[in-house]
């Protein structure tokens, strides 16, 4: 009676996953955190538009979903200027990064990141057994040009790259990417993660044609939209790319309260600037905080901030640690030189009163 | 300017999808239709304690679920008599189907189904290059010692199992399943499909070992539950092989609304039990149905019913095609000689007249 092989590959990938939940850390504590700023949340929360679709939805539960989310597409595409060919819907960025990598690499194929940025990438790319090349950030931004070197080196299959970034916030001008798009070697694609595109200011959106078959663009309901516990991303491509997905996606996937919920947190655009407006006024708390403390807060095109806690990466997570042991979840980045910052989600007034009171005391004893 | 190119198996995937949904079918008729029996989805509806639980849960639809499903997880192993460490949730059982091929079967290796079985199994094989083998049917059963054989000849690494089958609706007992395992070939997992075992006699189900480490048993939400449009699945296996899923999956796949709601119907036994009640009533009546018009139905565990139509699958085709016309939304098998049959899903007494007043109208004009 022996146990089935697994693949190769599956045997020989680790155990380690690209994040712990903040409810395991939770169970592992004995208590509830007082506040939850670490998985960039919208604590402002979904539109209550959203909510009513939602609850409606529930009790057509019953039904799977359309198979082909033909309105959501289409809402989509009205939405972008695009047509629903040049879309497709699936579960989360993260799911969505799944299925790309697994159509376009695999052993032996070469993929480029950044040295420190969206480990659930990462996490795909091994599963799928291709080499991932990571070049550093230059001045806590993601850096084009290292990209593009690495993946003419490389002669990468992807490219990705985050703007506005994760876990640092900052960004690029949409110019950047476009003359980045302009100089991608033949044959790699660019992914361009842009989870965070709905909090960014203008300028920092490319304008890309969208029949490019060079470039994907990612987006979420996560997190301007306030529906991360819904699972709902898309991506805008050629439509060549797009029906690829077809070929390997979980059809049904996508039910029939995500598809119900995501439709009108969609048509409540109001919502999301009302949501804008409050990340904004948070992020200027934040950094407020931070200097009060003698810190330094990066500057931000997303719904969290990066600290930096001015020492290494040691003494960040001792700060973070510190948070953690307070009550207080939040994340920071994995890789050096980054690690010197810790990550703060934005979040309520009584939220950020919580990290007013525990950063102090978390960098007093990392100080001690 | 040229396209990335995919990988060599991603370029050779066909472009056909397992299920067209009735929605698309809706699209190109132009109307909706007058009942939907054709995806058996439980037309009883979720257990109201399941619809508050996602009301509720889609005001915190802002987190994102627990990665870990703890809670779920927790739940789901008290009700089965196993460890959390037995037991994985993901998007359903299309989604964990398709993540169970990926870790265990790759280019060159066999998996053996049977001819006309759940077609989401062998887009999953096809996906990730394995080579599938079908077996034929046995008196409208799934034949295990014909899969057993195949498996030995092949060296698979899975066997596909459906108990009770779909899309015939029959089943084995637990005991010939249990035989099955017995008779395993050294390294094939036999990957058992109970998603209608909530609707099951007692006895179809089989008594195995759970750290058994040559069997995964699937179940599902969508069923006996009616969550079909929340994405509900969880396998059951030995640790080791559930351990080998947190490598691949979509580690915040099952958002918070989905956790929620599947807590709660789990929960609600009572409202399991009702629909037990209803779908046996429905299936008799569908039996009647089919006996008003000379047509003889197979036996039935699940939330659907095969009809015979008595000649080839042509015809089938053509009463098939004659439901959908007058808005009657069923399928059928997709293998002789399994398509001679339609197969209709239980529903409402307004449902079933639905079924009662097109049938006979299909039947004639196929005959025509």
């Amino acid at each position: 009676m022996t146990a089935p092989r697994l693949t190769p590959l599956a045997a020989r990938l680790p155990d380690t996953v690209p994040f712990v939940g903040p409810e395991a850390q939770e169970r592992q504590l004995g208590r509830a955190f007082r506040a939850r700023l670490g998985a960039n949340e919208s604590r402002f929360g979904p539109s209550p538009r959203a909510v009513a679709a939602m609850a409606a939805a529930a009790a057509e539960a019953w039904m799977y979903g359309d198979p082909e989310m033909a309105e959501l597409r289409a809402a989509l595409a009205a939405h972008h200027g695009v047509t629903p060919a040049h879309l497709i819907v699936g579960e989360g960025i993260d799911g969505l990064l799944g299925m790309l990598v697994r159509l376009t690499a695999g052993p032996g194929d070469a993929v480029v990141t950044s040295l420190g940025a969206y480990p659930t990438f990462a996490f795909h790319v091994a599963g799928y057994g291709a080499d991932l090349t990571r070049v550093p950030y230059r001045d806590d931004l993601e850096d084009p040009q290292a990209l593009l070197d690495a993946a003419r080196q490389t002669q990468a299959r992807l490219i990705y790259l985050a703007n506005p970034d994760n876990p640092m916030g900052t960004w690029h001008d949409g110019a950047v990417i476009e003359a980045m798009v302009d100089a991608l070697p033949e044959g790699s694609l660019l992914v361009l993660d842009e989870a965070y595109s709905d909090l960014a200011p203008a300028q920092a959106l490319p304008r890309l044609a969208m029949d490019d078959p060079r470039v994907i663009r990612l987006r979420t309901f996560s997190k301007g939209y306030g529906l991360a516990g819904l699972r709902v991303g898309y991506a805008l491509a050629a439509p060549a790319l797009i029906r690829a997905f077809d070929k390997v996606r979980n059809h049904f996937g996508m039910g029939r309260v995500a598809q119900a919920g995501a439709m009108a947190a969609l048509a409540d655009q109001d919502w999301l600037t009302r949501v804008r407006a409050e990340v904004a006024t948070a992020r200027r708390r934040i950094g407020d905080i931070a200097a009060e403390n003698g810190l330094a807060a990066l500057p931000s095109a997303t719904n969290f901030v990066a600290v930096d806690c001015g020492r290494d990466g040691d003494f960040a997570r001792a700060v973070l640690r510190g948070c953690i042991d307070r009550g207080l979840f939040i994340r920071m980045p994995g890789a050096a030189p980054l690690d010197r910052c810790i990550r703060i989600s934005v979040g309520t007034p009584d939220d950020l009163d919580v990290l007013a009171e525990v950063l102090p005391q978390a960098l007093a004893a990392a100080r001690a």
